[in-house]
């Protein structure tokens, strides 16, 4: 069966749903109206039911939702009960304050190992997370199953460590790099990360007034 | 005059189209069609138009645009021209990395201080920014007309430094600090990098087959 087009703001504002619902059962909250939902996001009640009919709507209207049953519903929608298996490329700075302080598991990734082709990284590891040499990354990719490559190199050549990764047989990456990557071919998923694009949507609000 | 209402998205795609006429520019291209930057964006030349046409439009129909001049007309829209003044406080792993490796003059900011509590950094310089003490950042905000704050702290005491910030006259916070932030009565602009909101959508793209 074919599914239903989900329109790219919903998908965008699925993740906010699920921190706002998480917010609500870590303060105790049993359920929630589409009215107060809307309040925490600055949305409108109307347009929170909107979103939730995509998927089949969660609730029935008058009686609010079920906030751990909602919640769970969006984890799943987002895939957050796959087990999804990931690696780390690049352990620099960037590379490295993802291994430290990203919760991967709270988003349903498993981190497995991390890669990198600086000698004095190799064989270390970085809060549990063992560091391997970038030689062994295809192999590596191919005999533990993994979906999902964060790519943290720099960004000379963070295209051919990608086509490296989907050689290897990833199905998405989510890119660090500032390279608009190409995923050639496949049909492999680029999620991208864009300090510039985000600074400049700044720079936007504060030359025309308006709160982001 | 009131500006008129520009939807998000268009601002969304703003950067995008800066980023693709920077390249066209360097790789010596003086004249672009909307068809071929649509095929670069995965946009309809239709799309495109639309979008411009929010800011007047830029061009003739028929005639495509010049490369030169509708790079500069956007970056001219998106502020790059006005010299905002920026800190960052918190030079932790993400801190470091952006004062390494992130070209903010590009953007249209210039990068005045760095702030941070930790002893054995403060009168450091970190490529050419030195790094000050955070009890010396409200008047520093004061005394050299800081526009924008990068706020790359700990989660833990995110809301409380952007309210000094804020105390300090800082009229946007760029937020790497995965802290929903509070601009509290202020009109202050707060743009944030959601690590947690990207990685979900991969998720969802992931479990739901669909390209992001």
């Amino acid at each position: 069966m074919k599914k239903p087009y989900i329109s790219k703001n919903v998908i965008q504002r699925m993740p906010r749903y699920l921190r706002t619902l998480t917010e609500l059962q870590k303060e105790g909250t049993n359920r929630v109206s589409s009215g107060e939902l809307g309040a925490r996001l600055g949305l409108t009640p109307s347009q929170i039911r909107q979103d939730f009919s995509c998927f089949g709507g969660f609730g029935q209207q008058g009686y609010g939702y079920n906030v751990k049953t909602l919640r769970d519903e969006i984890a799943a929608i987002l895939g957050m009960d796959r087990g999804y298996q990931m690696i780390l490329v690049g352990t620099g700075k960037i590379g490295q304050s993802l291994l430290e302080n990203f919760d991967f598991e709270s988003c349903g990734f498993k981190l497995r190992a991390a890669f990198d082709i600086r000698h004095d990284l190799i064989g270390e590891d970085i809060c549990g997370v063992p560091v391997l040499d970038c030689s062994e990354m295809e192999d590596f990719i191919r005999n533990n199953g993994i979906h999902v490559a964060v790519l943290s190199t720099t960004r000379g050549g963070a295209q051919r460590v990608a086509d490296a990764l989907i050689a290897g047989g990833i199905r998405a990456i989510w890119n660090f790099t500032e390279c608009e990557l190409s995923p050639g071919e496949s049909d492999v998923i680029i999620e991208s990360i864009h300090f510039s694009e985000s600074l400049l949507r700044l720079g936007y609000h504060l030359s025309n007034g308006a709160s982001a």
